[in-house]
């Protein structure tokens, strides 16, 4: 068990990206500024001509917060800016309390003997004012646009406009999703979060974030599930994994700690975090009651929301669809209930033979998220552990009082996201989606991969990479990442960027699939960098810079091989790229006798063949 | 640049799988022993009751060869054993040679120079008597099921009949592919191979195989690509990477060797490789004249095939559908020719301003792969190297071509298989699967990934790994690996092994939702394993036990650990797993209150829940 210890400065990665450069988009309808990073790229050589052309920037979507910008200066003792927080009173809706409401909060920050391990700069939680509703869902419906959705509808569009038909974009979309054409606007964003379709997780405390959004018109984000346990991982490792996993391509992350100091742990993280936190309250509210599901009251619970509400937490995780009545439909499966909160409200249940308290009590729940702007991330406690349980019809019954409650939620204006599996096999992934859309009125799906076999552990990221792109394309609005370490032990470092690149691999191939305006925009410019063996370049438009250049220079690593034109898989004689190079330098030089190829008996192309002759490969 | 050594016993990896016999499956047919890996489990101990229960051993598919047999003695040196060398004799349409044919394969034998290099118990080749055709497709036509289709049949099975249902199998097919139901008899493998829709890659001069079939209503195939280059890696390394790629499950091999001493090095792969080996003759070619594309000829072509033929090579890639009037087609693309082959026939076609000659000269080429059974691999030499170039003109008008050239194949009673891309956006893999059933007349696919985006190179083994899960589903009999290499350098051992398990995901995935029969058996002895905490077990039956295993002790190293009800994601305090138990023991101890659920308001579950109650969680 290691000691806690809160984070200094030299451990958090903050080295900016090559060749990259943030930049910040102004609003027109607000005063903000949108960061967004910016690729450079060298010039193309022509090889016979010895011209050079230049090859725009690709600027790119951003999750990596002001940690990447040189010119931030960082505090984490401080935590971020708060970007939000004049948006936030300035709407006049919300009232800083004198002191934080929930008693276990107040009873962690009188003990003296966490002084030490405390958030040095902790400030009054805001709330809002008695009889307001300050969700972004209820701006959305009264028709205001707010700072929050400019700023996304800005994000989402990562300039790709500016840049338009500079290159070949997307040859059109097989699938047919709803997906918008062309540049997202503000007014989109809100008429999304309006029907429910999106969703903005932006507690009023936590005004560090860069707004995002999730749902299934907009780019597909990823979720990174960080925490300490207790058996090992410190409040130190805990901040900089946060931090690690925003620069990958985290768009939230769950801080999923069940050791102890959670409560500290979590104020670390959330007053150091760009994106969104979320966190899965009931297992703060067992160490409560040390490990005993059946000593769970509605009362404890309260105040650990109350709690976690004041902190900023973005989203909560509720289990309230694991009801009594569902429990025995998971007897006969291969790995029974899986899901941790799903396993501590089914034996709640039994125990006091009683209905699920969170169902029991959702309204009351519903009156705490209005309060904070927290949205539900409506648990599936009771999705397959295994193929063999996939699609059973304790997963289906859950997922259609889930449909339930979101229908309640949203009469209270609070945004609302839907959990789904888990462990489903190929042919089963399109099930899960249709019936979700239909059961909770098209509320965004969240799902954990799903992983597509379970005869590969240590290999889970890819086993779930494989159904989370399916689900991603299928209309999944948010894939929770699967780490290499997954059923064995917990993640280090090198597992968290393994999940997030395998999961923003999965997103994006969701993203071309669909149709999203300007995702193959990356894609080209790192294919003709490829192609014209730009090596640099084509490093710096990968996701993972740092593991594409190390590969490269594991077999070459002279520097004088970044330039050359061909590579170590077939080395300098022989390179299918360095043929068609030669191909087109031919061609270009010899033109083409087009006579010796018609009597060669090529009539039907011959026409095209001479038309092009003289351009060809130009 | 390494220099050549001859391999030694020592760096070729023979330690048997843990908890694993090879066990040998008798023929009823011919006298064949069909190896497998049947993998031992411990017990199931009861919680409550004390009691422990057995778990069926699980048989799986083994591509490991002799080598993970710790009663077979091996020697690099001599080669495996030759265990179809009888059955071929049999057979009586064959004779040895005096001598090999081909001159350039003369040239090396009598170089002294490479004594030191040369395999040292090289046999004279085989070959069909004149007038003979010694195709396993020639036999299938006329009825006769060959030892190695009956070899395959077993292999196939697994003994999954044998285990019947002792565990939930799958749960049906949504897709409704042709595949079939129950056990694969030596008929339907006779069947299949006759109709085209199936190949048993097995040349007569490559006894040493362990026969194995590609077509898609068998197991999804997955093939490693090895070989050195000129930049890079020894004789001594390859052989070790072809054995320690069919250690992790690579069905066949590809030696794409283009450095120098590469017929030497073939020779050594083959004669120690229990998988069938593929090649592109073309690179051997082309090294012949300096790496001059203009300077090939047929007849040098011509003599390469034969060398190699005679060397045992089970399948050649012939890019003979890059005709000249494509070339221009691909002018505009992106990334213009990327197949090493395209590259070389269309610079060649360009050259001399005439048609392929792989094209004019297919019916010489058929006639010498029925002397040897050689199968075809249909190159595609203008597939897409990028997402922007995929499914365009060019790549299926070559497609086209395959299909034409497949017919003259069939003929000629030579067994054919056609590759495919490449590059490819989810939405637009499946158009690929269906053309290509389409136009080639439903010979087996044999893919390249796809991958599914371009950004990620480092990873490009996740990026095709996703590409190749849905293709191997929508019907391709083989994949071929991408390693994370990709792109970026030449794949070393761990590489190797990366490119292998993530395709073996994928292929396993493909045959779950596929319906393979019994696909699903190791999932659910896995999850069952992994419910009951059977640790041991679960390393056991992953398809990479060694890094489970380690994965697990990173965290939780101790012995202890191994047995605990628990893991370290959670801590001994906080398990779902635990927490499952613990409600099955509660309801088993305290049996079901149901007239309080009753009370409670489950009216419409409740006589399920009563009926239910005391067998709940036994």
């Amino acid at each position: 068990m290691k000691k806690d210890k809160i984070p200094s400065a030299d451990v958090i990665s903050r080295e900016p990206f090559p060749a990259s450069n943030k930049v910040y988009v102004k609003g027109e309808l607000h005063d903000i500024k949108v960061a967004m990073r910016e690729i450079s790229l060298t010039d193309t050589k022509h090889h016979m001509t010895g011209k050079s052309e230049p090859n725009a920037a690709v600027t790119v979507y951003d999750t990596s917060g002001p940690y990447t910008d040189p010119n931030v200066v960082i505090d984490v003792r401080k935590g971020l800016e708060k970007l939000r927080e004049s948006w936030i009173v300035d709407r006049n809706d919300t009232e800083r309390l004198s002191g934080i409401s929930s008693s276990y909060g107040q009873e962690r920050l009188n003990d003296a003997a966490l002084d030490h391990l405390r958030f040095a700069h902790l400030e009054q939680p805001l709330k809002a004012i008695a009889g307001n509703n300050v969700t972004q869902l209820h701006y959305a419906k009264k028709g205001i646009i707010t700072p929050e959705m400019e700023y996304i509808a800005i994000r989402e569009n990562q300039r790709i406009d500016e840049v338009a038909d500079s290159m070949g974009q997307h040859k059109g979309n097989s699938f047919g999703a709803n997906t918008p054409v062309g540049k997202i606007t503000p007014e989109f964003v809100r008429s999304e979060v309006a029907s429910g379709r999106a969703v903005i997780p932006s507690n009023i405390n936590h005004p560090e974030i860069e707004p995002m959004i999730i749902g299934r018109n907009f780019l597909v984000k990823i979720n990174a599930n960080i925490g300490n346990s207790a058996v090992t991982s410190s409040i130190e490792e805990e901040v900089e994994k946060a931090v690690w996993a925003c620069r990958w391509g985290a768009d939230t992350i769950m801080d999923l700690s069940t050791g102890k100091n959670i409560h500290e742990t979590r104020e670390w993280i959330i007053r150091n975090s760009p994106v969104p936190i979320g966190t899965v309250p009931i297992y703060q509210a067992l160490e409560k009651v040390n490990g005993k599901a059946e000593d769970l009251t509605w009362e404890l619970f309260r105040d650990t929301l109350i709690e976690q509400a004041e902190q900023g937490v973005d989203y909560f995780t509720i289990h309230a669809g694991v009801l009594l009545r569902y429990v025995p439909m998971t007897a006969k499966r291969v790995t029974g209930i899986v899901s941790r909160g799903g396993s501590i409200m089914a034996k709640w249940c039994l125990a006091h033979h009683k209905e699920n308290f969170l169902y029991t009590h959702f309204e009351d729940i519903c009156e705490i998220m209005k309060a904070y702007d927290v949205s539900f991330s409506l648990g599936d406690g009771l999705r397959p552990g295994s193929l063999a349980d996939a699609n059973d019809a304790a997963q289906f019954a859950e997922l259609e009082t889930l449909g339930e409650l979101t229908k309640i939620a949203w009469k209270h204006d609070v945004q609302t996201i839907i959990e789904g599996p888990g462990h489903v096999p190929m042919h089963m992934i399109k099930e899960n989606m249709d019936k979700q859309l239909k059961e909770c009125h098209e509320a965004p799906f969240y799902t954990l991969g799903p992983l597509t076999t379970d005869i590969a552990p240590g290999y889970d990221h890819i086993t779930s990479g494989i159904g989370a792109a399916m689900i991603g394309w299928f209309g999944t609005a948010m894939l929770c990442y699967v780490t290499p370490k997954e059923h064995l032990g917990l993640p280090n470092k090198k597992d968290v960027k393994d999940g997030v690149i395998t999961y923003k691999i999965a997103a994006h191939a969701a993203d071309l699939a669909k149709g999203h305006p300007g995702a193959q925009y990356r894609d080209n410019a790192l294919s003709k960098a490829r192609f014209e063996f730009r090596w640099e370049d084509q490093f710096n438009l990968a996701l993972d810079p740092d593991t594409a250049k190390e590969f490269h220079d594991e077999t070459l690593p002279a520097d004088g091989a970044k330039v050359a034109h061909f590579c170590s898989m077939c080395g300098p004689n022989f390179c299918s790229m360095k043929i068609t190079q030669e191909v087109r330098d031919f061609a270009e030089k010899e033109g083409l006798n087009t006579d010796e190829a018609l009597q060669a008996g090529m009539e039907e192309k011959a026409k095209e063949f001479s038309d092009k002759g003289k351009e060809l490969y130009l």
